[in-house]
């Protein structure tokens, strides 16, 4: 069967996934996590072929970390799908119901995507847990992994697909692609897959966004901002960047670049680089920065890199509102937070960076799903629509118009909308097959 | 100024004016209704300029019928600017607030999307509207219209520029292209632009569809539906027929393809053909429905065909499943309606369709913004994600997280979110600039 056949299964399934209830959605989910600890010898054995593989290969070491699926990460990807069956439906929510005319009723209800087109590189964990995300969700799933992990990701789909398709739901919901050739028919496929979620690098993310018109969520860049206000409490700005910067350096909520406001610099600049400097923090500063403490020097560049390292560029601004336009010119619309006693600051902070996260007085690195208590992280968003920043389940949904009559007519109605109550109705939407 | 400058202007301006509380966009937009009422003479003499051009150059005439801006429609625009102030504020919405611990709190409110790149054909209305709701939303816009409205476009977003700025609304917020060689550029901007709003034909809109990693809101075909179940009331399926077909033929939402149980067929077909052939409706018919009345033959292409006249396919099916089935493989996931006295039916219809808005014994013509109550319409979406059929100023915003904290840094947690408080806060977020 070719990608398209597979596209085709899969929204076939789907359409009746979709409209499943939760208890059976649940079941399903159950009996996945119960599949993959029965089979858990079955799947470490499939991984270090993978690994040995890989090894031979001459792949590169954090590479073979993420690729690794052991007894501590399989406990984990199923506790992570027996949290996520205690999670509220998605699906079937009322949004709006309101009384157009007599007998007339419009529900806005809340339904699935679709067809959900994953494409991740190494991490085997990510196939169970976007694959558990989309059948939670009522949406189906053409999986692509990194062909690294080719022998774990085949066992884990095969797993999830025979245990949920035994606790009944619609069999080819989920498939599994394997070739770098079908990631390129892929995202030509703006007819068969409604939204692409890829997990990767920087610049595989990019690549998919540049070449494809089907929907991606999810970021490339994660060039995160904290800014030291004039009214801030040193102390807590030293803290805070220290947090920021160095809690976790690989992950896209880290901080890449520091804005200090000038009247504040000749205090805080030499407590951070301390600070800093004692976890090995390089420090490349602009010119009035290397005025205040000697550092390397940043060049235009580095305004604009997520260095993904223990690397931070420094940069001394005139004013709040310099540092808000040098935010929105080199930042990624991710997450960018104010340290100021000043609230009105703070404020004005808030409401002009136009990222998805912004922060007053604390670390960038809250932005994600499990801090904010989403439940359930499907990804980061910086796209401007659907959805910004953690992403729960929540964004594996859409919702359908549903109206129901008795008869009506258009032609029924003087012209215009005279004849209409648009009358708000208290009542959920009661969804069954 | 380049289209590319131009966009930068907007996106400056855009900042402050999403910022703006909701008082100073409805004065602007009182002001924006004044001025065009006021400069009313003007508009028309621009708008004659456009038609005597549009004249000698041999337009047909329904294109020359749109580009007509009188007396009515000016009055009709600006109606519309006076109940779009009477709409409550899309922006700045509290959708969730949380604590996440001890003075750390979380909240997630609505916000405009940024930059909208609208790109229209010839109707100057469609302008004054867009651009409109672009400031109630807060978002800043980029205006291509037909070159045959040149001179009217002209006039009426100078209008909308000087009395919103006037107002203080920031300038820049209101940017026009004049052509065709910006729409292309238009198009490769995605670092510029956050949203595509196209307005005007199937193929126009496909294009930029096609075109662009922008994303789009809009729809391309609307191929609707209305099943004739088996439990139909006969006589009413013959007068939703009619209305669906006919009471307007050339909207999305128009009747397309007539889809009929096979039980019912001997009954419905000859009512309904004697209704619509009254209405001068052609009909075509799949073989099945040739033995029970005598039409012109459908062939494989009418099934997807938005015909925006009076035509309609008709074609008898052997169940509600195979009604779906046609459905989900020929629509465009516009919207589709089943005629029948059976609850379950009419709740399986609802289900199974993939559509946008699916209907139970009520007209497909009834899917419209201004039908459903949403008091504006930005346009009729087939997305599948952010906003889905009819689209009112919601389609406009997304959220920003804003979370407030007191020197909070993720290393305090101990591993995972234990934690984590997680509580939901009864708090409306107060923005302010």
């Amino acid at each position: 069967m070719g990608i398209e056949e597979q596209a085709l299964e899969v929204k076939k399934a789907q359409v009746f996934l979709g409209a499943l209830g939760l208890e059976k959605r649940n079941r399903a989910l159950d009996a996945i996590a119960r599949g993959i600890r029965l089979r858990e010898d079955d799947i470490i054995a499939a991984n270090k072929r993978d690994l040995i593989a890989a090894e031979s290969e001459n792949i590169a070491p954090p590479v073979l970390k993420r690729l690794k699926f052991d007894t501590g990460k399989i406990d984990e990807v199923c506790k992570g799908i027996e949290s996520l069956i205690r999670l509220s439906d998605p699906v079937g929510r009322t949004i709006l119901a309101r009384e157009l005319d007599t007998d007339l009723e419009l529900y806005q209800v809340s339904c699935p995507i679709g067809v959900i087109g994953m494409i991740f590189e190494s991490r085997p964990d990510a196939l169970v847990q976007i694959a558990t995300l989309c059948l939670k969700s009522g949406n189906g799933v053409i999986l692509k992994g990194g062909s690294e992990a080719l022998h774990t990701n085949r066992i884990l789909s095969e797993i999830i697909r025979d245990a949920s398709v035994n606790a009944g739901i619609p069999d080819g919901w989920i498939q599994l692609a394997e070739t770098r050739q079908e990631v390129s028919l892929m995202l030509d496929m703006e007819d068969k897959i409604d939204l692409l979620i890829p997990r990767g690098s920087n610049s595989f993310v990019k690549y998919i966004m540049k070449n494809t018109t089907i929907p991606v969520l999810g970021h490339a860049d994660g060039i995160c901002h904290l800014f030291v206000d004039k009214d801030a409490d040193v102390s807590m700005a030293v803290d805070l960047t220290e947090d920021s910067k160095t809690q976790y350096v690989a992950v896209c909520n880290a901080l890449e670049t520091l804005l200090v406001d000038s009247s504040i610099a000749s205090d805080f600049l030499p407590l951070m680089k301390e600070k800093l400097e004692s976890k090995n923090v390089e420090l490349r500063g602009c010119e009035i920065t290397r005025k205040f403490i000697d550092i390397k020097p940043a060049v235009e560049e580095d305004w604009s890199t997520e260095y993904l390292d223990y690397i931070l560029s420094v940069k001394v601004v005139d004013s709040l509102d310099d540092a808000i336009s040098h935010i929105n010119k080199y930042g990624s619309g991710h997450t960018d937070s104010i340290v100021t006693g000043n609230g009105e600051s703070a404020e004005r902070f808030m409401n002009l960076v136009d990222s998805a996260d912004t922060f007053w007085n604390c670390s960038t690195r809250f932005s994600d799903g499990f801090r904010y208590g989403l439940g359930a992280e499907v990804g980061v968003s910086t796209n401007k629509i659907h959805a910004r920043g953690p992403v729960g389940l929540e964004g594996l949904v859409i919702y359908k118009w549903r109206l129901k009559g008795n008869g009506h007519k258009v032609a029924d109605d003087s012209v215009g909308n005279s004849t209409f109550t648009h009358r708000i109705i208290e009542k959920e939407y009661k969804r069954s097959l």
